[in-house]
């Protein structure tokens, strides 16, 4: 304790405290804009856009919809547009319309456990609240759920409260279904460059080959992404907490709140994956009767069954909640749009990170061709593009785990000399039930090791893909040069073995046999060394440095 | 509008709508744990001790106390520690205990135009959270205001309402002052390598040299910072807002709760560096009349006159709100732990950025010495120690505006070849009543234009010493070597002039003179040189490429 010193407060804590006040969530984020992507005028544009197609592609796909969305953005004046979105969603019934649209954290659903884009019931709060910031403009919402009665309404939010403040309220009668936002920002910029709103929109059509994309930019140009599949993807299911990663605060939460009477049938009902033989085997490592009321559970005997949930081996969670893109589609989008000489693709096993929540890494390398990116003055850069639950994460990019994985790795040792300025193109799809995101940006997916681990898994295995198919076209090329020097040789050879054995004559004959033997001679050659491959052991793998936090 | 299609909903609007519920701020950081900087077993633990230090500092500068904390981290097991943080600070009433420690967003600050290090309200909860979260345990807190009661309060957060959750309270005599924080946390990870809690309370007793810091590690040893100085640092005044950088919300925000009968006696009332002529210069460029009652204004209104604010020229915002370093502290403290060759600082004057939020920019640059990172193969690297009000910013660098500007400098122009690469130590503090952090956590700050354009203005300028420093060594070294070539040709010259005027014994006079020569020689062209120097016109500026959002 710091003793009573000499020095005398020249404010009291009485007074200190007489300024303290409490704020809502909505006031913290006006202040704190930019923790939601608010930051610049290109930025900005790009998250008002980021938000409305996320809310649209999730609310289509968790209704089983095949997604149609047409997003249009016009100028209005110097640094100030309006923004048009449109989808063939669900709609949203009237009695919600202020919680999603006017309130931050009303239309939350990130108590379930399911892959969507949004997951923060934040983002589309956040564009009203932006606009009004901007424009003092309500944002304008029309929607449908195809009963034949469109609502269309006009709201603000109001700061203070963090309640929706309705302008306008109305219905009409049309049958359509679906919804239409419109709003008015300033102090932003549209531009076609990387990071701008047109290069999250084609990401993000690559990324989602079941969605028609329109986009109509403020020159009056008109996108149209069309579907590369029309199976409607499978929504998205909420799925039980996985045993494996859970955290003991998690874990006495749901204790708390089960309909179950016992912690073993708790354990069966609201956990995947554990049987009675899995019970019966917890039971053995935890110094407490599990016929307990999971209602009266302390921390320390919590503590215990999370600690035997490490010791325990659990199938991997289900993957009914992630959806993946799948090796086809990405294989397919990457052919479409890099055309590069070589692509591997690789989609790992789900698994879980921090608080069981089921993750899947998919990683694909696209060589040559159009990849990389191609700066003004003609150079190619390598390139990452990194998505989480299928949507586009353009900023951000330094402090991400998606690049720290792909920086952590050795290329050298997969034939890439020098990465940076190799014609590569990486894509990086992490789809998980709750991305962690390091902010309400959504722009950067904190560094968790599990999550780490599984990229680096990934991009060693297309990094040894693409060594192998290197090592062969080196193999081809050093070939080529073997046989070009042989057959060189054995045009002088020809010849002079014809004269030695006093038949000028045979020289054209000899040359024959000459180059027969030789291309045999090679081919035997192969035959071998791909004999020795195939008995070979699998290629070593690269270890994993753990901690890499610093 | 999307026609009506032939896809059929798998899930109605209202069944999915079903799902959705309202949550509470903690519940919502509780999921999101990356955003307050819990992520990774490292960087949690240094969250916790720039939390609690932050709070401790704070306090004390605010109530004019010389701070006195001490840290201690103790080992309880693997990867399980317990954290005590002592301060002499002002103490806290009994009846805001609970709002500081148990509750988001309540002890909020931020209403007020001040520059803290804390300005959240979510960061000293967020430990007790993130406690509650990995062992279940409680915070203690004990603290005096000084009048001879102590309180002693155990509490958690119910994390579903957002309130201080209280075990246990009581009270005891005994005269001290300050407060006493004791928490127990899991999953975390002490080191005292970079981005460790130790580095943290080193670099924060660089920036704080009126502060005495104690620190103990979990190995029981006890480091101290003692004080550079023993003057109380003024503390940090609440500041009315300046007319730059306003936004149009924030405008009527302010009109709407003004006192003010009219718009021009709210203007000067409310507003820094706006007298009577500058409102008669506003109400020139706006097309109604400012008589007009404040809560009546509107959004039309109130963007005319934030569009005057642009045009209409202030004075600077008083610096009364900002605490910098300056130059002598930061002087000091660079010499003290770096003991370099070279080294600048330059304190640029106050400006705003968006919102007319008051801001300033701190740059030093140490070069040689013991400047720059030295790594494990002996190799040194330049190296950037990023502040923001004084505390250190460990995590994040990649999408911090701090970094971009560094970034942006072409230090060849500035005589350092190999940034990267060179001995150099780069200090950039920047204080404000408002830190534009890229999310709660804190350790990022987001890319404003304006912030950026004075760091990269102070960077150059520290670019520009360094490189009248180095061209002075050059010359030096240049001299040198000169008449070292020079000497060397007047040893082989005077034995020969010697022996052409046939008097070989006056050799050493002969060298004696032609050394004299040589030497005034090059001392005429040194002072010619500064001649010319001095005539000169100042350095070219580098202009500032705006616009690097992308």
């Amino acid at each position: 304790m710091a003793e009573a010193e000499e020095t005398i407060p020249v404010k009291s804590a009485d007074k200190l405290f007489e300024e303290f006040r409490e704020v809502s969530v909505t006031e913290f984020f006006r202040k704190n804009k930019a923790h939601l992507g608010y930051a610049g005028k290109l930025r900005s544009l790009t998250t008002i856009i980021h938000e409305v197609v996320t809310n649209s592609l999730d609310a289509c796909e968790e209704a089983g919809i095949l997604p149609e969305v047409t997003v249009e953005i016009k100028q209005m004046g110097e640094d100030h547009y309006r923004f048009i979105c449109q989808d063939n969603g669900p709609g949203i019934p009237r009695k919600h319309i202020e919680g999603v649209f006017g309130q931050m954290l009303a239309g939350t659903k990130f108590h379930r456990n399911v892959q969507l884009r949004g997951q923060q019931g934040i983002g589309v709060a956040g564009v009203t609240l932006y606009c009004q910031m901007t424009t003092g403009k309500p944002m304008r919402i029309r929607t449908s759920t195809g009963d034949g009665t469109v609502n269309d309404i006009k709201l603000l939010i109001d700061v203070s409260k963090n309640k929706a403040d309705i302008i306008e309220t109305g219905t009409y009668s049309e049958y359509w279904r679906g919804t239409e936002l419109e709003g008015e920002v300033k102090g932003v910029q549209f531009t076609l460059r990387e990071g701008g709103p047109y290069e999250y929109i084609r990401r993000t059509a690559v990324a989602n080959p079941h969605a028609k994309i329109v986009f109509i930019d403020p020159e009056g140009r008109k996108t149209i992404f069309n579907r590369a599949t029309n199976t409607v993807i499978k929504p998205p299911q909420p799925q039980k907490q996985h045993p494996k990663g859970m955290d003991v605060d998690q874990f006495i939460t749901l204790a708390k709140v089960t309909e179950a009477r016992r912690v073993s049938s708790f354990l069966m009902s609201d956990f995947s994956r554990i049987s009675a033989a899995k019970v019966a085997e917890i039971q053995e490592l935890v110094n407490f009767d599990m016929k307990k009321n999971p209602h009266r559970l302390q921390w320390a005997e919590a503590e215990e069954i999370v600690k035997a949930f490490e010791k325990v081996e659990f199938m991997a969670p289900p993957t009914e909640g992630l959806s993946p893109l799948g090796e086809e589609i990405i294989r397919k989008s990457i052919l479409n749009v890099l055309e590069p000489e070589f692509e591997a693709v690789v989609t790992r096993k789900p698994t879980v990170h921090s608080g069981g929540i089921p993750f899947q890494v998919e990683v694909a390398i696209a060589y040559g061709g159009k990849a990389g990116r191609i700066l003004g003055d003609g150079q190619t850069k390598s390139e990452v593009m990194r998505f989480a639950n299928r949507a586009p994460l353009l900023f951000d990019a330094g402090g991400c785990a998606l690049t720290e994985a792909v920086q952590s790795i050795d290329w050298k040792r997969y034939d890439i000399k020098d990465f940076e300025n190799s014609p590569v193109t990486l894509v990086v799809n992490l789809v998980s039930t709750h991305v962690p995101y390091t902010s309400a940006g959504k722009q950067s997916v904190a560094s968790d090791e599990e999550v780490v681990k599984e990229i680096r898994f990934a991009l060693m295995d297309v990094g040894r893909k693409f060594q192998l198919y290197h090592s062969h076209m080196r193999h081809e090329i050093e070939k080529e040069a073997k046989l070009n020097t042989l057959l060189k040789y054995s045009t002088e050879l020809a010849p002079a073995l014809a004269r030695l054995i006093e038949k000028d004559g045979d020289s054209p004959k000899l040359l024959k046999a000459l180059d027969h033997l030789i291309r045999e001679k090679l081919r035997m050659e192969d035959l071998e060394q791909e004999m020795e491959e195939g008995s070979e052991e699998e290629l070593p793998q690269e270890t994993f440095v753990e901690d890499k936090e610093a």
